[in-house]
């Protein structure tokens, strides 16, 4: 059977030429980091090389990148790290209401703590609302984290904006870049942050490898702590194959962003287009002029998102409701429902995430395999709509 | 050049079969663990026979093993969580004085933030005091914390002793057992533990895997929040490849676990007895009667470690002054301390952490070039030491 992968915003596979570059690291170079040896002192050599690229890749110093297990450990040490940092200056923290879990759980901990969180709203479009944020932003406002590419429907927010609004009350900023990275360039002074996660396995590095950039001197306490790793801010052995295999997969990502931004821009109109003429009463969610390109969030009309879902995989097509960390939850897309969506279009929305290699073909198929299912589905759908409401 | 690796309580190289085993998850089986398409299934079909082969293992329940990227998060996660979730009953917490980094500094966070932890001193052979565990257990314990093989110098605790303590006084027993897994076998139900940390590194698996035991109705927050992934009580991406490879580690090393055992007798016995052989005024550190075989600390009198394992380091020699973790800090081994060994004695001694690839080749060539450098630097010494002080 065909199979269409349209889910690369969940994980993507590990390219040929990063794992080859981690190869000898699982068993020849495959010392512990943190050894003084010749055995460890390879290992180094390894994760700096890995870090410098990184760094050099999105405009920081080598020792503003900080090696982690994923995007979800850097949104949770950067937050909690950095709102009990900086008590002294206040408890209040901003962020926004379409953010990725592990920014919201870990806020949703910190007003247990006694913090109070500001969870700004959006637009249609998923934009974060600037009023509200100036409106809210306030001297013992000590952190903002905003999510730059919503890992939903691709809205890339006004970073800029954001950041000078943050610098001017003395705020940290941080953006939660793991969908931006696959996306654009990154340039943490360009975009004006202080902070910024990342992850490897959405640009076709291993599983088990993020970072978080640290600006230097930002006030930041130890979310993982044990050791005097990575500078001695996060303890843990350091996961030597996934950050070599990370630093080669930033590199590929950043010499391939020209020619991926071109084929998504071809491949998402045409899937688009192509939706539109064969299947009605569909409407696209996020900022149609704002957006990466490799997301495309479509809400079918009186459908079943997981149903479709189910039927699309049996054709061997493979795209999710929204963030696969939450799937299989009861709980409906609070980025949906945030942009306004009723419980019908939110349950009623899938994504379809792409990479470089989909072609024309697998568009053709997945549109027809659509079409037939979206019309199957609502000829039955009434009855289905009425027994659950 | 000769290279003899003697730090496998670091770290160990990923066994080939273990290898083989995550091949696939990299490049074929790469879908996200929590996605609910094919590719998603197949993920999730690799972590949980690594999970079964883990639960099996250890004589636990599969929904009682949990993955984290590593030691280090096991430990963080059992203490801070379970401090915070049993708050109603109280707010001490009882470790010992030679406990791995990543459990005396969460307690030192949880001290700051306004738990109490008592630190239990041990002998002189590392052996936690069972009366002063007495003596400070008391009902507002919600959690004794131990190492249950000391990782510098390889003491085995009586866990059994202090899990019944720790039951008497309805409070939480989690025991540090990534230096365990490596040398015997481990049974939750037997040692009578209620969480216990494992990491896969030690015993030939990958790095950034390890596991946390939970034991059924125990309460515990979670650590790392965002996702419901590893049964909502975990968040982040699962690392599968790494996971898989876990799963192999530990079937693997528990087949090996006989012919290990008897090998590290043999090879360790033969260190010991050619050491005390070759070079005079050295002694042993751990308790000779109830120890991990693999596991030797040998102290040099008159003599600077750091520059002891430089030399080695030049011949192909590979240890370490104590936990890997630590090292390249200025800091002195609060293990050795704890066991009652005198500045110099604690800088002057090394530990060699053996597996089973070893030979009595390797040794003869170890103890060679100790002998050597040791009767070198012991020439020079006095007036090293005199600068010194």
């Amino acid at each position: 059977m065909k199979r269409v992968y349209l889910d690369s915003a969940a994980t993507t596979m590990v390219s040929g030429e990063v794992l080859q570059e981690m190869m000898p690291y699982f068993t020849t170079i495959y010392g512990n980091s943190s050894s003084l040896h010749s055995f460890g002192r390879e290992a180094v050599a390894g994760v700096d090389e890995a870090r410098d690229i990184i760094a050099k890749t999105i405009g920081a110093k080598s020792n503003e990148v900080f090696f982690t297990c994923g995007g979800t450990e850097a949104n949770n040490w950067a937050i909690r790290g950095v709102a009990y940092a900086n008590i002294s200056k206040g408890k209040h923290i901003i962020t926004s209401q379409i953010e990725h879990h592990s920014v919201l759980d870990t806020c949703k901990q910190l007003e247990k703590e006694g913090f109070k969180v500001t969870y700004l709203p959006v637009d249609a479009d998923g934009m974060v609302s600037i009023p509200d944020l100036l409106h809210e932003i306030n001297p013992s406002t000590t952190l903002v984290s905003i999510i730059a590419v919503n890992n939903e429907v691709g809205t890339i927010q006004n970073i800029k904006a954001i950041s000078e609004i943050a610098k001017f009350y003395g705020a940290y900023f941080h953006i939660d870049a793991v969908q931006a990275l696959p996306a654009f360039k990154l340039d943490v002074d360009a975009l004006g942050v202080d902070l910024m996660s990342i992850s490897s396995h959405k640009i076709h590095g291993p599983k088990g490898a993020g970072a978080l950039y640290i600006k230097n001197k930002v006030k930041i306490n130890k979310f993982m702590v044990g050791g005097e790793q990575e500078m001695n801010k996060r303890g843990g052995t350091v996961n030597v194959p996934a950050v070599v295999g990370f630093g080669k997969a930033v590199e590929l990502n950043d010499r391939e962003l020209a020619i991926k931004e071109k084929k998504m821009f071809e491949i998402s109109s045409y899937f688009i287009k192509k939706l539109e003429y064969e299947i009605p009463d569909i409407k696209f969610n996020g900022n149609p002029y704002q957006k990466a390109l490799s997301i495309v969030s479509v809400t079918f009309n009186g459908i079943e998102g997981e149903r479709l879902i189910t039927m699309l995989d049996m054709k061997g097509i493979a795209c999710s409701t929204g963030s696969a960390c939450a799937s299989g939850s009861l709980e409906k897309s609070h980025v949906l429902a945030a942009m306004g969506l009723t419980d019908a279009e939110v349950r009623g929305t899938i994504r379809f995430s792409f990479d470089i290699d989909i072609t024309r073909d697998d568009i053709d198929y997945t549109v027809r395999v659509l079409a037939n299912e979206v019309a199957n589905l609502r000829k039955e759908s009434p009855l289905k709509i009425k027994k659950r409401s």
